[in-house]
């Protein structure tokens, strides 16, 4: 494990065997799918180590477990009610605070990736003390991080971007990984996202980090390393987003990655959350990926598309997967479906 | 003055009047002229307020003005010392610290723009509480920034970008605000940096923003206004920049400019701290700058061209200009030199 594994274990956990679990999946009121993925996340990669999910009034979401209260979850042997969605900004609403008080009296830890801390919230505050429960904090990055150098460093890394947030940048570095794993390859998954890090146990929360800093925490996240290692990067934001092409240039040009994978879901026609902001195309995406990520990896190239087809039927997520590489002439597939499409953007990965 | 202003102004220094002048420039034991922008763009636009200069042994950077003590500054009027000088990361290097404690001990208040804040220093915050001065950290961006909501707002902004980092993005600025108030217009200067806010009085550290919130703290800075207003915004880093393209795509894409202006310097190979890093060419950065601008500005445009001339003759920087011009086709002028180039370029920002 890293330092900056350990760092981030230590000061989340305090404990050696990582954050408290299993888990309840905390969905408060929200009605968009889009920002559970945190919850989804969990469910997908980690499902055996969550014992449910808990909703509010209102909410218009599920993971599918079963919903239970926090006394439920606690009977249950649930240690950790994890925040498992992530609004615009980052916040936590006023209408969740109660919900969260009922956790901690019913004896369980609250583990959070939002911007805002838990511990500033003066309810949270006097109910963790009276209660003896924790409030984790996992977006809080390490000291010392330093400007980025740009220098060359060994070892292969390959990022994953996308043409919006939340489409299936974590699941595509998630399956990639497992898949150049089951070719025997020596390969990590670097988390940069509250989601990934809770699923890892390690990363560092790269939109957390002054902007004069990104790109050297990206270069702290995947240090210089064996030739033949592989880093696989979770990508964040898009760099043709109106709020997060901050955090995705940072990333990119601190990654300095040999190849990089396009991530994008067929059928969405703009910007989650920004009514009005269209959807760039995967070409405009790869180009400016290029064009900025040169400065550091002058070889930079796209080793193809993933896409992710979890509305589509399987015979309209084939289509799909074959039309787009057919018009890009680059290797697409859907990870999540495998077969060898999959198989075909691993071997491009490699390349 | 807009609420950002009076944020800082009040964060800054609890009195209206500003910060406390006039200033001693401290130098430390800086070598290269790169790193003492701030004293330098102290003394060109607010040399009214700036005594002397204060240099410890081995420093090879002098601003002209006179070498003066602390002490002997004290004895001149002088009320703040102001750190004119920006290392790589922002750091307070050992070596400075005696010469800080000297000033506090001479009655004067330390005003710095550097990411490392002056009362994390044990030295400085015991010598500031003995003495009665303060320690005035103007790199604190205000609380509340929300994320970037690209959504298009009124009034005509134009940006500085760059081929690097301290070329002349912010005296371009400064010129174009001071060229389009001769002609009588509604313009502000919109500082983002250390030297900007401590001329223009207000403005916001962008590098020192949370990278997810850059967007939205750029949105901040320049605010909707009446349809003939002009914000000039300084602009930060550069998009092909090893360390801080994620600084500068944030301003940018917050910025929604509808012009932009490149700043560069003839004859800069590499870039400053970065060796073996080539600087990009200025075709390159109007490219990525319209790529990744028009995200929030769908229609923005290069309006020409500003060069940094300081170290050529006039004869070579008027060749130098021409070839620019005739090359790209576009305004190109060194905004210092002024003259009819100048005008031009003005004109071209107004098109």
């Amino acid at each position: 494990m890293s330092a900056i594994a350990r760092v981030q274990r230590d000061d989340v956990s305090g404990e050696i065997g990582g954050l408290p679990s299993p888990y309840l999946l905390f969905l408060g009121d929200t009605v968009e799918a889009g920002y559970a993925k945190t919850a989804f996340g969990l469910r997908d990669w980690v499902g055996e180590r969550c014992v449910g999910e808990f909703v509010l009034p209102g909410a218009r979401v599920s993971t599918g477990l079963p919903a239970l209260a926090p006394a439920q979850a606690a009977a249950m042997g649930a240690r950790g009610l994890v925040i498992g969605v992530a609004n615009a900004g980052g916040i936590i609403p006023p209408a969740w605070i109660a919900g969260l008080v009922e956790a901690l009296e019913a004896g369980l830890d609250i583990i959070s990736g939002l911007h805002a801390r838990l511990s500033d919230i003066p309810e949270l505050k006097a109910a963790a003390e009276r209660t003896g429960r924790r409030l984790i904090d996992i977006r809080t990055p390490p000291p010392g991080i330093p400007v980025g150098s740009g220098k060359p460093r060994s070892g292969r890394r390959i990022l994953t971007v996308g043409t919006d947030c939340a489409l299936g940048k974590k699941y595509a570095a998630l399956a990639i990984t497992r898949g150049l794993k089951a070719r025997g390859l020596d390969v990590d998954f670097r988390a940069t996202g509250q989601t990934g890090i809770m699923i890892a146990g390690a990363g560092l929360p790269i939109d957390a980090v002054v902007s004069d800093f990104v790109a050297g925490a990206a270069e702290m996240l995947s240090p210089a390393a064996a030739p033949s290692h592989i880093d696989v990067i979770e990508g964040q934001g898009s760099l043709l987003h109106p709020a997060y092409g901050a955090v995705s240039v940072g990333l990119l040009q601190g990654s300095q990655p040999d190849a990089f994978v396009v991530c994008h879901e067929p059928g969405r026609t703009e910007i989650l959350g920004h009514a009005g902001h269209a959807i760039p195309s995967i070409e405009a995406v790869i180009s400016a990926t290029i064009a900025l990520g040169r400065v550091t990896s002058p070889h930079i190239r796209c080793a193809g598309i993933s896409l992710n087809t979890g509305k589509l039927s399987p015979e309209a997520a084939l289509a799909e997967i074959e039309a787009t590489a057919a018009r890009l002439g680059l290797p697409t597939a859907d990870p999540l479906r495998g077969g060898p499409a999959f198989e075909r953007l691993l071997d491009a990965c490699l390349a």
